[in-house]
């Protein structure tokens, strides 16, 4: 469904901005808390707390991260899971969170309410309060921007940094074809992340979003690549699906589709990578794969399929 | 100057999104932090803190909140100082803030350079890093969204909930005519509403955004009515000069411009309004008027020219 209509009845401006505060105040229900310091005030308020606090901001744009073939709640399951899992990836535990709505006056109101009744259902699931936000218009189109306050796991944020030579790289779930659905549909890695941060031989960590080809090279340490064993790689039923009509092969889609939403992460060389999976298996059943290793620029590689990344590209924004 | 050009060596279109974050880490030298923990990361990092936390979040969108004829500074100026006034209308203390940018590819990379510079020297001011943010493209369109996080004042956040019926209504600087340039040149009230906040009789604050008329019904008790003086209200040199093109009066336009940002707030009726007045002379050179009291909605008028508030209308977004 188009989140647009030209029959003013089914439309904000139907409304007008009170009202639609209102609604949305009722769309939300439990998932807002009352004013004062809630939605409806200057600034939403949130306790104080001693530990490291994390900051993430993440839009959904009509036209670039959803079209009409998506349904408004898997748009706004898609915003909150997507500011979700970059709190996952640095191990936090999200707190709040406040969105900024930018529309014009043909947005459907049924299309906003499903879109803010998923907010809620996900706010709600994950424990995370709507504390405010700020409606505005905007002529050409449809933009919502949400930021959500997390906090750190109590020993530290885990980075992008603190990867060396010789550190083994992991990733969770299958890579590829999120455009067949699953990237409005994915599950933040929240309890993964917390669990990963706490253990002593994880160095670091990030989400894949614009597809592990590029994603990878921001934990790759100076004077190092990112040698990945080919054989490895666990690809998705969804790029294998996308690669019988697609002309490019599963690998391709698994290396640079994007919007994943897996963690990345890197675990000490010292470390022996099967107990480490044999010691994640005892918490999770979601798959863990040990996908490569950190070797200086020129040395010799570790595999005999080493995947040759200089040779393909993840998702660049602006080009 | 437009934001935007169709010569593809001066847009952002030249440089691609990874040497673009790089441009605007230069842009923002000392206003943001190196990472791990900053820009760069899946999250930014804010120390912890035992007092409340306030969150506000803001944009600015070509078209609606600025033109072509608004220099780049302006709206940097604008979009920080919107967002400071939001934590300077509850008493608070800015801490970090971070950015989400929607931009198509013809945004120029000169008009951007000089966004972010005046984000540098604002957030340099007043001591608010810039500590993280998310690019993605927008294809019709420039949206600049911010969001602070701040600290709210050691007794309580001051809310736009709790005055009463016979509280003395007040309003800091003067009114109307913000189109005139106000509405990019002006400083938020953040030392005014930290003090203000810190005062026994202070009962309720908030900015003044959407023009007088309506936002004073957000501070009106239940029951109650804003009996404003109408000969008390404290309008702008902007307000009379266009007063003599526009066909209405400088009062109207200090009524209904919005974007005064301002703060409005108010006095506890046992209060004596002169004396509350002269402890402000003793630490402010800033104008302060009492502009009216809460009464009981059908109560006598206070003053021979109370003004009829039912009879103008602030701004209404999405009409």
């Amino acid at each position: 469904m188009s989140p647009f209509t030209t029959q003013r009845r089914l439309a904000v401006t139907s409304l007008g901005e009170a009202k639609l505060i209102g609604e949305i105040r009722r769309w939300l229900s439990t998932a807002s808390p009352r004013p004062p310091g809630g939605i409806g005030d200057d600034c939403a308020v949130l306790a104080g707390s001693m530990r490291d606090q994390l900051i993430t901001v993440d839009p959904v744009i009509y036209g670039e991260h959803f079209d009409d073939s998506v349904p408004a709640r898997g748009v706004g399951a898609k915003l909150f899971n997507r500011n979700l899992s970059d709190i996952a990836s640095m191990g936090g535990r999200p707190r709040a969170a406040v969105i900024a709505l930018a529309l014009n006056e043909q947005v459907r109101l049924d299309w906003l309410r499903e879109f803010y009744r998923s907010l809620a259902t996900i706010a709600r699931q994950h424990r995370v309060p709507i504390i405010g936000g700020d409606i505005a218009h905007h002529a050409s189109g449809l933009i919502a921007t949400m930021t959500i306050i997390g906090e750190a796991p109590e020993d530290r944020p885990l980075t992008r940094q603190g990867a060396a030579a010789g550190d083994w790289i992991f990733v969770t779930g299958t890579l590829g074809g999120s455009r067949l659905g699953w990237h409005y549909k994915f599950s933040p890695r929240l309890a993964e992340g917390q669990w990963l941060a706490r253990h002593p031989h994880v160095r670091s960590m990030m989400d894949v979003s614009d597809g592990l080809a590029k994603d990878v090279h921001a934990l790759t340490p100076n004077a190092c690549r990112a040698a990945l064993d080919g054989k490895a790689l666990p690809i998705s039923r969804s790029a294998r699906k996308l690669a019988t009509t697609s002309g490019v092969s599963p690998l391709h889609h698994a290396l640079t589709d994007g919007e994943d939403y897996e963690l990345l992460f890197t675990l000490s060389g010292k470390a022996d990578p099967a107990a480490f999976i044999a010691e994640w298996r005892e918490i999770f059943r979601r798959r863990l794969t040990c996908i490569g290793r950190f070797v200086k620029r020129r040395a010799r590689s570790p595999y005999t399929d080493e995947l040759d990344l200089a040779s393909v590209h993840g998702f660049e924004h602006l080009r």
